[in-house]
């Protein structure tokens, strides 16, 4: 079989369905977010960036900066092995204790990313527990997937954010088992939330397990930056809570939290966990910062959310169409790839502005869109010139516009 | 079901096994290495680190620290998304071409860990491919025993280091069927090295794919740490190299070389890496510099080379059984969980040395171990220091010795 003709087939046939994914080569720049450098094959340009997922620009944080400059002089690079093996940095252990905290539960343990928490968890659990059987939120996140996936344990995947069919499905399972609900708080690509109080309720009738997703929550709501399950007081309702220090926190790095148990069990078991190199000290120091911050400060959250409101009026007001949703997150709707792509690329080009087209796999084909993330450090002159060049290019294109949406 | 009793349950029986595993809580101090201070219960202490994997203490150096200090300075602490949603960082991209250079390959793509490239690389291409048979060592390392495992191809493990077998094994498959031989350089256990020539000499004949997995190679073997298959001259033999930023590096991050096609392959479809923030942009300065640097420095392996060999040559001189290899690590047989771990929790008590104990799912039951790796930054009365403390125990204990071993 000749290997490369089979992978060159295979990119032809992405880049035929405008499916083909470019990234933009970027450079962002402390102190100047959301401003970045973009490296192109002329030379470079500056570009204002709307799609990161440092939601609150913590990533440029005096507290997250320093503790990591101090933690690269005091301990240098790497952790210089696993967890196990010389790896475990004092760190890591302040970090787990201020995530446990965050959480309102015993334990909490990192993982070198969200997708790496979510993925070798559910493998661990979902295999482990014997005869264990998951229930998966239809919408999901490909680390949730691709864990329950390698499990092998038995899946049932119920209608998105729909207690009385998870409900149902339950109600068809032998009544021992143990189950294990897994779904997430806000959902990334349409900014739509879960009902989790109900979720919980239909969970705890059954006896099985819940597992929730805070990956697009953590550091952005509840009045600790504990997320949606925070913020409507039902953290102590869910048996596994999971994060990212790599949006909202800004650095790097997945998590669990919960009973001190479930912790010390995946940790004695998870292959994910065991047998790699754990996180740069300055990472988990960085984090740290970031989560100890977000604690208190409240200023980045509502800036952000002034900012989110802001951006739907303006956008509403033009009759650009935006999938409607309580979170920060912000979908215009175009529904093509190719067409998705071109507003992308002219955006870039002749704004300067960068937001990149989400497409498949990323997103189901034909609900293309360009996700807006609108954050504190964007000024009212850079939600201005995005809104003038959107109303732009819906014109020269004449996109639809819809001026019903609120 | 109690979930929690569950999980106790399974905890107490590792606990009467001896297999369950108490981290140390470490800080390495940066110019100090292989000094760090431990944390303990008591408060703190000084341990000499005896089996770190920043094999050569580029954590510590201070053109590692200044790359990622100034890449903190220009970009701030996170990527701020995946790798396709802003997260692309020019670090990435010089990283990239660097690793692409190390291998003489035409691209390389960068992971979060090693642990993820070996899962999502081998998990994406024996999946993808129609038909795909893998050929597996039988002592492959979990990350890539479980991508495997993910992608649900058939496949076949072959007796460890043995091309005979694989041979064998290969002719009895369908001629025209794809096929994916994985295999090892160093075995990081054990300390052997897999004969890669004779593996693709078989290889070729059965017009298998090679994948080589130098992440116990890579900085450390060959002119300028291309790993083992570039110290023989067989780089261009094999078809995907994989390794890691987190050991002789001393950062964080794992990647692949290969043909344009092929990293552009994974790049498109690998959910493990498409579905994940980025390495923090000082992250990947940091391993950039690592590998650029020991592109030219030979210092630091001449250094490690005689350290090894220094340490070897003390332990067979007062008898204490370590596993011949040709490799830069000195695995100590103990034999015995129990016994494994007591030595080393008596040589950090009272010699503040730091071994840690390896035991199973690392390593097979009955085969626990102190893996020591000498390094660069040991110095001479740190061996002497070593070599007095394992005697003591050996003696203490009445421990097996053994003369013959040279
Ligand atoms: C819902 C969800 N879970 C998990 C992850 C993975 O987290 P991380 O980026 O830290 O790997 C992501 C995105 O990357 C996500 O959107
Ligand atoms: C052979 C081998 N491959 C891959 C890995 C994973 O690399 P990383 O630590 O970068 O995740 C390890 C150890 O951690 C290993 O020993």
């Amino acid at each position: 079989m000749d290997f490369d003709a089979f992978f060159q087939d295979s990119l032809a046939r992405l880049k035929s369905e405008g499916n083909y994914r470019v990234f933009a080569d970027i450079e962002r720049r402390k102190g100047a977010f959301p401003c970045a450098t973009r490296h192109h094959e002329d030379g470079e340009s500056e570009v204002t960036v709307w799609c990161s997922n440092d939601y609150l620009g913590m990533g440029q944080h005096p507290v997250v900066l320093e503790a990591m400059h101090e933690a690269l002089e005091r301990c240098g690079a790497g952790a210089g092995g696993t967890r196990n093996i010389s790896g475990t940095n004092h760190y890591h252990v302040l970090l787990e204790r201020e995530l446990a905290d965050l959480h309102g539960k015993e334990a909490a343990l990192l993982f070198t990313s969200g997708y790496v928490s979510n993925w070798a968890t559910l493998g661990t659990l979902a295999s482990r527990i014997p005869g264990c059987i998951v229930l998966s939120d239809a919408l999901n996140h490909a680390s949730m997937i691709e864990g329950i996936r390698h499990s092998r344990a038995q899946k049932h995947v119920f209608a998105h954010n729909d207690p009385a069919d998870l409900d149902r499905r339950l109600s068809q399972l032998d009544p021992d088992a143990p189950k294990l609900v897994a779904f997430e708080s806000v959902y990334s690509m349409d900014g739509d939330i879960a009902p989790i109080a109900e979720i919980c309720d239909v969970a705890e009738r059954h006896g099985a397990m819940t597992y929730l997703d805070e990956v697009h929550g953590v550091g952005l709501y509840g009045p600790r930056g504990g997320g949606i399950a925070e913020r409507e007081g039902l953290m102590d309702r869910i048996t596994v809570i999971e994060g990212t220090l790599g949006k909202a926190y800004g650095v790097m790095g997945g998590y669990i939290a919960g009973s001190a148990a479930m912790c010390d069990f995946v940790r004695s078991f998870s292959s994910g966990f065991i047998f790699t190199t754990a996180l740069p000290p300055a990472v988990a120091a960085g984090a740290c910062a970031a989560v100890r911050y977000l604690k208190t400060s409240q200023m980045e959250r509502e800036r952000q959310r002034r900012n989110v409101r802001l951006v739907r009026a303006r956008l509403a007001g033009i009759g650009i169409p935006t999938l409607d949703n309580p979170s920060h997150i912000v979908p215009v709707m175009v529904g093509d790839p190719v067409k998705c792509k071109r507003i992308s690329d002219w955006l870039m080009a002749t704004h300067g502005i960068y937001v990149q087209p989400i497409n498949y796999p990323t997103v189901p084909k034909g609900t293309e869109r360009l996700r807006i993330t609108p954050s504190p450090v964007h000024s009212d002159g850079d939600i201005d010139r995005l809104i003038a060049a959107l109303s732009e290019i819906w014109s020269e294109c004449a996109l639809h516009r819809n001026y019903n949406v609120a």
